[in-house]
């Protein structure tokens, strides 16, 4: 890994508004907070230009409907190459969250999402961006 | 208007992927790549932090239906104070394209949105955020 | 145009749920507030499918920056074909919004939005997605 | 759990279109497509409501960087409250993902995410919203 250090020139009042959000946020530098506002942007890339990418699938139900619990290990088995691991947590009594970790190109992660929303009984199901690092140093 | 110069240290690689993407997006200077993600996350917060804001609220609907001419004209002149002017696109011979431009605080633009949305025969209702550009210079 | 009459059967919890939502928005009807959930879902996928869609991109700028409104007027004209009218607003002595109605498949309106992006001395764009209303009667 | 049936009327073109969408999408019942819109809505709603929600944070690090592991650990410690557990996952020999489940009113969730942002070396972070399931039965 090797730093290279480059200039930006800018409006004196667009840069103070932003050491403004800095110092809000407590981003510890301006490079940081530059450097983030980047990978951002790349990673909305990588989504778009198919790359690999992660994700993480969140899935809430109700335990005790039908058999909800079997239809949801099927799909998973079904596409065990891109499904690293899944967390299970009892939200409550009836109530389960499950956090599925994907990985893999983005039609590969819409079609996993599109098979698990079409399970009878689930309540809700949302996907969280995320990035390999590979590009991004 | 003044000029400020600083400079940003960064990962070689991390800036090598973000000069590919700023030639691809044909971008004229990495200064002006790094102005408009610094610009984009600012009109985020002002949306966020409830500053006065403008946007395109696009609506689209059938004027055959029923008197939803009247009823949108009502509602718009209800929100004069944060309405500005509105832009009528003939689509077809069924189809308008109503494209409202407001200006105000956050919560008055959404209580626009929603009187709208509430209006009987619109085909689809969306919103452009946009800046007053007072905040950034 | 024919109406249809088709019933769903739900949770009454869930039901009652979307009611106090329905009553909170002002919705008249739980056809209409269903029709809605289900437009807008169409016209996500008119995008994802690349149909014919139409859109509003507002641009912000300081007009005294450089040759900033010829441009903007030139990138314009060169996708004059996708482009159906402009609504301009004066934000204040220095800043003009500008409201860019537009036509056309999706990744030829991602184009005219990269090719405004890159004009230098512009603050802010955005974009409003909308249909053409022909597939949502 | 009870079950009531509605009946929605809607034009037939529109109705067509979206049982089209449900078969592309292999929804088993238009019911249950019309729900899954609802319960959608709702949990945009809790959100923008404040209510008790759950989400999923995904973060991506070199763990060789720094004491990134250190700082990471000591903010969730900081947050134990509202985090649940944390699964994480190599993804190569630089790369790990690290997915935090947590709980919480929206703002408390946002500012965990605050504060993970600030951390030196993250690569990048995102979040999917969820539901804790009891006002969705």
């Amino acid at each position: 890994m090797s730093i290279v250090r480059f200039s930006v020139s800018l409006d004196k009042a667009l840069v103070d508004e932003f050491d403004q959000k800095i110092q809000r946020e407590q981003c510890p530098t301006r490079s940081k907070a530059v450097g983030d506002l980047i990978r951002d942007s790349l990673v909305q890339t990588e989504w778009q230009a198919g790359k690999e990418v992660v994700g993480a699938i969140v899935l809430v139900y109700d335990h005790h409907k039908s058999d909800i619990v079997q239809r949801l290990t099927k799909v998973q088995h079904d596409c065990h190459d891109a499904i690293i691991s899944t967390q299970h947590i009892h939200l409550d009594h009836d109530n389960c969250m499950e956090i599925v970790a994907v990985r893999g190109k983005p039609p590969g992660i819409e079609s996993i999402l599109k098979r698990l929303k079409a399970v009878k009984g689930l309540k809700h199901v949302s996907l969280a961006s995320g990035t390999t690092g590979v590009r991004l140093p």
